[in-house]
């Protein structure tokens, strides 16, 4: 299996995030990645390629173009503002406020654009945000190309990030992005299955309405954890993709048994479905240790469900998404892939 | 003129709130309503009383009953999961997600109530709160009673809550619970006049709709100032309640001659409508030296905005909201009120 990175990411680091009402260093730290990486290179899964170059028109076939445009304008308005550290709003247009004007100030700008205080700016954010979505696109072209799987080894992550929004550590939806390119590229269905301890929100709100892209997302329940306003299980599309929305929230304490049998069930619906590629949300925040989560998932479990996903039989990208406990993410997310290799 | 006051106000205290990416001390610190009180006293203004105690019956004509009733249980919810400083949430509902389900989680119920991370809660928040709220609605008997004028000495302010959030230092709208309240006492029109340099986007959503209860703001420009989402020219009232709604945004760095011009005609609009009795949401934070605003006012300003209100020869609460040059927040609030009494 082909892994695609960018040394970019690094440039997105040392971000501060509020938390329990204090600034505390961001968990989305570079280590995450360089872990992943190094496993790749001793586990021996394959070759490490870099990305190509896109221009953002993928990014702005899910996203609006006004939200894309605004990524790349936040560090040098916020530097312009006189201020450094993290960028970080601290008002949202919520129930009763309007969505339809575009403040001129930054502070508002970054609220109008997110749902949260968790997807800070520092200087090297859009190079990371950027070539993220290189990576992600740059290992779907390998897959379209004929290659059963690859991975894009995406950091920042981008599950939680919406149309027009940002949040939970997320900027550009890499798994979104890719979802819609294998439809420009012929794919009559594509399948989304995001394996993340939290819930997708982003691609949930993306795909809502549409019936081309099945999104199945596996998570703890949000009546108590983060994203909290999105992932209920009566949330099942509308419109003409009614039905084609499937959420699967799990309470606290979740271990593999149940949350296996969540995955079978996911599959089932899969493939009565039968896309034509399968992107893979890919969270290993549901592992045990994982400092901000509360699943019980074990390092024996994610070969298990890679192997679970190889038996789909369908050409398969895995999108990097979340995970937290960065001694073990690369054992995780690569027993993922070992599990899908067979090996 | 009499004041209403109470001592409760400043168990609301050593806040921290977010801004420009740091958690900082609160700008609304209790010294704030002390000062007044202070130059209340050494100006003779009149008695300062405390307040009657009421039920929450007031607060829910104009609040939801949900957000009322979760007001109190902040604290212990916070504290039951652990934490101390200042409770203060990290994301929102905003557009694409769902705000029809509260969230079991007390950091997801403060963003379910919430349109910032500038409502922060500590021990004595609630009662804090509380207290503003039977200042307001004990100042509003006086004049009910037959006072020509009186002063509630409001602290926490609360312009800026809405029917089912808080924001900006705001939990209970003041003003729009007296309005309510002279409403239901038989009143048949009602005028806000909000003078504070922060448009008062809570009153404004409280009666969007409605056709008795006027609104008139004067307020930075939301293009470039908080509240951001709100505040725009032409938002002039929605059904019934068209026409009814007056925004007067204006850019940073205005003065007086400017301000008063808007004031004038607001004035207008006023004597027009013809209200029985007119709630003054009084904010100094116009002031030159004000350190999070940008408008121009000088202190000789606030006894000639206090005698063109007089003017206006109508039953008249003052409800204190903003202002936070601390050394001069006496001197402009309560020279506002000695220019009311022409001395
Ligand atoms: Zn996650
Ligand atoms: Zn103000």
């Amino acid at each position: 299996m082909k892994t695609v990175f960018s040394p970019l990411h690094a440039g997105h680091a040392d971000t501060m995030e509020l938390n329990s009402g204090e600034i505390v260093p961001g968990f989305e730290k570079p280590a995450r990645a360089e872990i992943i990486k190094a496993r790749v290179e001793s586990e021996r899964l394959g070759p490490i390629l870099p990305p190509e170059i896109h221009d953002l028109a993928a990014a702005k076939k899910v996203h609006t173009s006004a939200y894309i445009d605004f990524l790349p304008t936040v560090w040098p308005q916020w530097e312009a503002s006189g201020r450094g550290g993290s960028a970080i709003p601290f008002t949202w247009p919520t129930r009763g406020l309007r969505g339809d004007v575009v403040p001129d100030n930054i502070d508002a700008q970054l609220g109008f654009y997110s749902f949260d205080a968790g997807a800070p700016f520092v200087k090297g954010t859009w190079h990371a945000i950027k070539s993220s979505y290189d990576v992600a696109l740059t290992a779907a072209a390998l897959v379209k190309a004929g290659e059963r799987t690859a991975f894009a080894l995406c950091r920042p992550p981008g599950h939680h990030a919406g149309a027009a929004f940002m949040g939970g550590y997320c900027y550009i939806n890499n798994a979104a992005v890719v979802a819609q390119w294998f439809r420009d590229q012929g794919a009559a269905r594509v399948s989304i299955l995001d394996v993340d301890y939290h819930h997708g929100n982003g691609t949930q709100e993306i795909f809502y309405q549409r019936r081309d892209v099945q999104v199945l997302n596996l998570h703890a329940d949000p009546m108590v954890e983060y994203p909290f306003f999105l992932g209920h299980a009566d949330e099942r599309g509308h419109g003409e993709g009614e039905g084609f929305n499937h959420n699967y929230p799990m309470p606290f304490g979740t271990a593999f048994d149940e949350w296996s049998a969540a995955l079978e069930d996911a599959c089932g619906k899969l493939v009565a479905y039968a896309p034509d590629i399968v992107v893979v949300s890919l969270g290993v925040d549901t592992f045990e240790k994982d400092p901000i989560s509360q699943f019980k998932l074990k390092s024996p479990d994610y070969p298990k469900v890679g192997a679970r996903i190889a038996a789909l039989n369908l050409p398969t990208l895995f999108v990097m998404e979340g995970g937290y406990a960065v001694d073990e993410i690369g054992v995780n997310a690569v027993g993922v892939l070992t599990g899908f290799e067979d090996r």
